[in-house]
């Protein structure tokens, strides 16, 4: 989940709403697993320079410094991630938000057969950024993918090559439903978040609606009336059933949320990033 | 779960078993908590002086150490436990099973209100081992009280002490369904276990049934063909859903399991221990 | 160590300075142990209700998520702690700060022989504070014991009873050098700072000295010239070595530290308390 | 260390041995640093297939499941290791041992730069256990590394090999003093040690003498009495400063210890191997 508006205690989302985040660990309703116990991370925009990172390999359900946490700091904008882990270790290295100077990424889903295209994917990473690959998830390799496809101009369009990219890899070794995907990515000003499938369904997301509409439908609701104007929430489950405060992202689409409460929507078309000059090694065998 | 017999290696119990222990951790059918992720224990006689103990905060699924010793720690009688925590600290010091020279002890369920009660239990317990208590939970004080009022001597006798004194302790305070339990008990030789409710249904508890009679009703199971008629496994839920294999340990009685795979029966009665002589502040006021 | 005056990032302090409470979990110069990697502590008041404390059983040095914090969050004032445990288990519930409302405790030091005196202790708690006892380290009973005993109306006050009773039930099992400690409290606006040891030297502690001086001595020094008039900082040992920054609080003594960088230094004189007419059971025996 | 011989419990030479690996994870005399709290690790060969591996991030002494296993697991071929991280996370998947199949790999030292030589070591792994690689040390890349170089044919050999691929790869990027090793490996059946640095001197290493040499210089001493003709121990720091007790190995030489206590020395010489015919990519350029 994703929030990007006033400045809130974070708890007031991760803990003090039903169905929040820290429920859904231990009882997802929507998610591929039920249980999502294998780990957690928070990112959050605030004090010092850059975004912080908290991570840890408690379930988030359990961990008492995430309940302090949440309890005592403030931020206009923060994304909170449960892991429920396909294979790789639990260890606070595999814990999501990965951060990249300002930038903070977040993945629900999965690269099929990951160990078949992790040595090739790796190769196409930037080999200034090869090193910086910590643990051993597919989604740090995406992200660093995407940081080499330029992810700090455009993180949609990067996504899109990254997508492109690691399809195609698949495709040559015979891989079927390569991606499955809701990205979530933030610079500390904006937030995107994308969602995408090479088959199938795509995991869930969904947008808070625009807050006018959403107090105007429940105006008994003390919460909702402390909604700003400029206040967005992104999740991959929504927190109550209220009709009208959720919209669902469409598959095989992005939004970008930008201050002001500002909610774009435009599809997200994977495609093959063309070959650098200084890299033919990358080019695919014909 | 519990095991007494043959020497084998764990993992063939904690992993190598549809509906294991270690599944059960993620998704047990009928416990009171469908995830049982706060930690997990493993207790286990064999080489050295004395039981073993391996105790982890990592929910069970999740620990690469357990699947390691799992693999590789051969014994003739061993007991497990996951743990979902009912308001104490995730910790090593409050999983299960909690160790006294060679008797190991474990405990599925909760003292109702322990935190009204836990001052009077804790001045019950023996003033010898008041320091011995490491951690929070209910269960480590069922088990210094159990001690204290002749564990070591007659289990089944000494846990039904305890389960009065607990029960009048929480009568005085109007405290009601003061204990469910299934408990655990070994020595090293000999493995008891009760199963018991102040109000209501207890926890499930079973013993797998005679070798003889597993063996004949499923002549094609590989597994249950190479049991011996040593072999007894009491579990709180079973393995599997095969006819005859698992005898459902009746609520309000304790069962004893001697080398041999003899199994006992006998009612649990709860009783209110008399005050000892030297200890007249431990009278219930009246 | 605690810092009381204006908002610091906690990094400024823990990573940023030479000999740094960080940097003496790994080596430290004065302290009884010269390794402290048995977990930590760090608790702050800032946004939110109250103090909130993070503790972890990493070791200082080796904690990513302790570095992200102090990177990330700003505090007029706070405490963190480094352990090194002498016997008690390695887990967050024995790493200091405690907190009750909005009250810290930290200790360094020991209560001889504790396991013999614990019961006793335990008793003399105020019953309904009994229960919140989570862990099993002296410093937690030390703190309740002096919550018991006024903490909230008069901290000093309370702690040279609260040593008083520890003095005296050691005494009665002739137990030696009951006490060695320094305490740091506080309740989100003053700090207070005791050094005291039943026999021998007390471990060392130190003020930083008035700001004013601080710089005079020092006027190349950049971090001093950023310190404000009302800025104070209490250590176990001197981040530096320059002369004049730090003065030595001395043996048997307690100081306050006040809004605006006052610090008032006295005596610290354990005493008896007189038993409460409605606990005659904590007399002591004659 | 490594021990191969009788069976023994392993608590006898981990923590009941003066100077033992655990009082080196506290206080080193002779290691490159004095505090080794960065995990540990240990690996057995015992009941069950293969050797088994016990991993954790918390400082030897304090974890109170290394007590257990060590004081209740027999085994005749261990190998432990304490760690300093230089770098990299604490997390399991970065303490050693690292294991593939039958095969155990320890190491004390780093290759220099690794940040720099990562990516060009890794395409040097073959590419059917790239993915196999879980963390981020220098050692685990070492140990695949040799692996590819033909470990499991002649484990010397190949680290010969690795080494020189190493030292030549730095020598293009202009690192200097590429690689600083003891390296231990096992098989189950045999153990094999190098000491080695591709500048100044290699970390201290040293063997048990011939038992009955030991013997006969210390007749009073009942441990040494107890030892079998086929028991030897290889430790990076000897664990008495008895005389006659312990030899050194020479730098740039490499020990075999074969069953029945043979101990062969012979000299370690890093050199290029030679490109696979079919996989010319890895020559290096010229």
């Amino acid at each position: 989940m994703a929030w990007l508006g006033q400045p809130v205690l974070i708890e007031e989302l991760l803990f003090n709403t039903e169905h929040g985040i820290v429920d859904q660990s231990l009882h997802a309703r929507m998610g591929a697993e039920p249980t999502n116990g294998d780990g957690f991370g928070l990112g959050w925009y605030g004090s010092g320079s850059g975004p912080a990172v908290y991570r840890s390999v408690a379930p988030a359900w359990a961990d008492a410094n995430l309940r302090e946490l949440a309890a005592h700091i403030e931020s206009p904008l923060f994304l909170a991630h449960i892991r429920a882990a396909i294979g790789s270790p639990v260890q606070q290295t595999n814990c999501h938000p990965f951060r990249h100077g300002r930038w903070l990424f977040v993945h629900n889903g999965f690269i099929a057969d990951l160990h078949l295209l992790r040595r090739e994917l790796m190769l196409a990473v930037d080999p200034a950024l090869f090193a910086a690959v910590e643990g051993s998830t597919d989604t740090e390799v995406v992200f660093h993918l995407a940081l080499t496809l330029g992810l700090e101009d455009d993180p949609v369009d990067a996504l899109e090559k990254t997508v492109g990219l690691i399809e195609a890899a698949a495709d040559r070794r015979g891989i079927a439903g390569a991606v499955q995907a809701t990205f979530g990515v933030s610079d500390g000003t904006s937030l995107w978040a994308v969602r995408y499938a090479t088959e199938g369904r795509a995991r869930s997301l969904f947008a808070s609606a625009e807050v006018e509409s959403v107090r105007r439908l429940h105006p008994d609701n003390p919460r909702f009336q402390r909604l700003g104007a400029d206040d967005r929430l992104i999740v991959s489950e929504p927190f109550s059933d209220l009709p009208g405060v959720w919209r669902e992202i469409p598959e095989s689409s992005a939004v970008t949320v930008r201050t002001g409460g500002v909610l774009e929507e435009r599809p997200f078309r994977p495609r093959i990033p063309s070959t650098p000059a200084d890299r033919p090694e990358l080019a695919p065998a014909t």
